[in-house]
């Protein structure tokens, strides 16, 4: 029997409805691979990123908060993806490299901005950037992040040529775009306290804030740097789609359903923050009217004002209208669609450790535990 | 006689010491060229500049946000330099157009930030960005102006080539990151209410936070999309420097000293914010040890005890001291150095429009009142 039972279902039946079971197991030899590419690609990405940092003035207000983020522990699951896909199409280590240091750095950028719009404490660990030295000059860290980002794909010119680069720097600015467009809809959506939404509504924000560059800019970069050659506009998108939706649900369920002790953010900060996850809006429609009404009423209160009982409740109510187990659920058949997407995705790399990789870290996400 | 005695200088002593005197009256025929180039650089840059304004959703929540500065109306003053910078050496309009699109975004997502970072209330006569949408919605809008001022510089691929595309990014870059360090340096002396500047710590901050994308960027990118050349790594540093400082200084003293009525900003705005213009250090530098403690307690005030009386007691300190008569003379000096860099900067370029437009920027904008 196949690891997968999805293998032997029908493209149309998976792909227009992903309600694939798949076996949430992973196994142990999986694990080793992945925990082993994770701590390789993640060590040459962190060497070539602190290449990258300014060791320069002015250190006390801009460098040593530039490099706050990227010097937290972290789990280089992008640049691991985007060094493996390009391996997985050929090319070596060395030539993905610069590109894993940029969607590395790109990431740190987005948190630090995020930190400060979503108002969270917290960051791997340890107090967020805005806290430590205030909204204007993190801020200001952020914006010199983001243009760190750009520095290795420019230097990407001398050995990828400057054809090639160009054509990554615009992939790299199309995921850009995708962020700040997805980041838009879920800060609009908490300013205007909008509740009436549908799990479209989540797909096309998380695709935009998570997907684009956790997953699509990772393998579409990867092939571009192997293949030296265009890709089509819709190329890895559907497989980075169900990845990063896995992705971002099961970053959702942890932050009110995981361990405690070895979460780095502000545990159920979601609520307070009041994003607008899967299992709040699977809430917000199942709720009697009442609840719908008093949640209302939550989410209207200034952030200061919304107190922890409240939060606690909020969680109950979660998982008595069942909305975690909806959410879990949800992500264990968009990891069975991101599976099916794999084998056309990949179809034309070469079965390598890597591509073993890609297709493992789809279980890995879902069951991850952090 | 020359019509500016400086040019009667030798070059050490207008170089080391910039103390040239310079007429001061712009004649009429000088006036009518900076506004009619001004004018019609800035309409074609307004044009192409509209054209990346992407018309799509999420409209309320993004798009809107970003078109909000670019659509006010401005004075297009770096896009017409960059213009007749690439005009001087022989380009076209069309070749710029790009850029100078560019320059301008960049100077619309500074403003979006800084605005923030500063508590600015008002900007170009109506509500600042944050004002209007909130911090978190504001701020991710202004990293979507930073990325749309990407777009045209990739853009130009198609008419300059790949090579000289990935230059001018180099320098755009380059320029970016010039800004968030002068910004730093400024966030940071406020942050932490620092009294005892120096001149020369203004102009190292002015330097990276004005110069660089108002005067030097400019001219550089003109000057290399007309030649194709990589210029030398100093070639119109210096000039872009005193103008650049030129046209900082007097947007200090307009803030305090302009006319109320046609000033677009907060009136006195900087004084409310801590800014650390050449006014105030010069302040701080010759106040009684009695005024120098009473200013450090104010600046140590959160923003909303600053209170109107105090502003206006700085102000009559200013003119009581001689800040604001140091200030203009300080200006003054650095007109006539930029006009002295000029000759060399511009030796290569046609005695042209164009060549005549960027010499005659400097003294307007040491007279602009606006």
């Amino acid at each position: 029997m196949s690891r997968f039972e999805h293998e032997s279902r029908s493209n149309e039946e998976t792909a227009a409805a992903p309600n694939a079971r798949v076996v949430t197991r992973t196994l142990g030899a999986e694990l080793h691979l992945i925990k082993s590419k994770l701590a390789e690609y993640g060590a040459r990405t962190r060497e070539r990123l602190y290449e990258y940092l300014p060791d320069q003035e002015p250190r006390e207000y801009l460098y040593d908060l530039v490099a706050a983020y990227p010097e937290r522990s972290s789990g280089m699951l992008r640049p691991s993806l985007l060094i493996a896909s390009a391996r997985a199409f050929g090319a070596t280590i060395e030539d993905a490299l610069n590109t894993a240091a940029a969607v590395e750095l790109m990431h740190n950028a987005m948190l630090v901005h995020d930190d400060i719009e979503d108002i969270s404490d917290l960051r791997r660990g340890a107090p967020s950037l805005h806290q430590q030295a205030g909204v204007p000059l993190a801020m200001n860290a952020g914006d010199a992040l983001g243009l760190l980002c750009l520095q290795p794909l420019l230097a990407n010119a001398s050995a990828l040529g400057p054809l090639l680069t160009l054509w990554i720097l615009e992939e790299a600015l199309e995921t850009m775009f995708q962020a700040v467009e997805g980041q838009a809809l879920e800060l609009g959506w908490r300013k205007d306290n909008v509740c009436d939404l549908d799990s479209s509504d989540y797909l096309r924000m998380v695709t935009k804030k998570t997907c684009w560059y956790t997953a699509i800019f990772p393998c579409r970069a990867g092939a571009l740097i192997a293949t030296g050659r265009a890709l089509r506009p819709e190329q890895f998108v559907q497989f980075g789609y169900f990845l990063g939706t896995t992705f971002q649900i099961q970053d959702d369920i942890l932050n009110v359903a995981g361990n405690r002790d070895i979460y780095g953010k502000d545990f159920a900060g979601d609520i307070v923050e009041g994003k607008r996850t899967l299992m709040l809006i699977h809430l917000f429609k199942h709720a009697t009217t009442v609840d719908q009404s008093r949640l209302r009423e939550y989410f209207a209160l200034p952030y200061s004002e919304r107190r922890n009982e409240d939060v606690q409740w909020i969680v109950t109510l979660m998982e008595d209208y069942g909305s975690i187990e909806f959410s879990r659920s949800f992500a264990r058949r968009y990891a069975g669609a991101a599976l099916f997407e794999f084998s056309k995705a990949f179809s034309g790399a070469d079965d390598s450790e890597d591509s073993r990789f890609i297709e493992s870290l789809v279980i890995h996400t879902l069951e991850r535990k952090v």
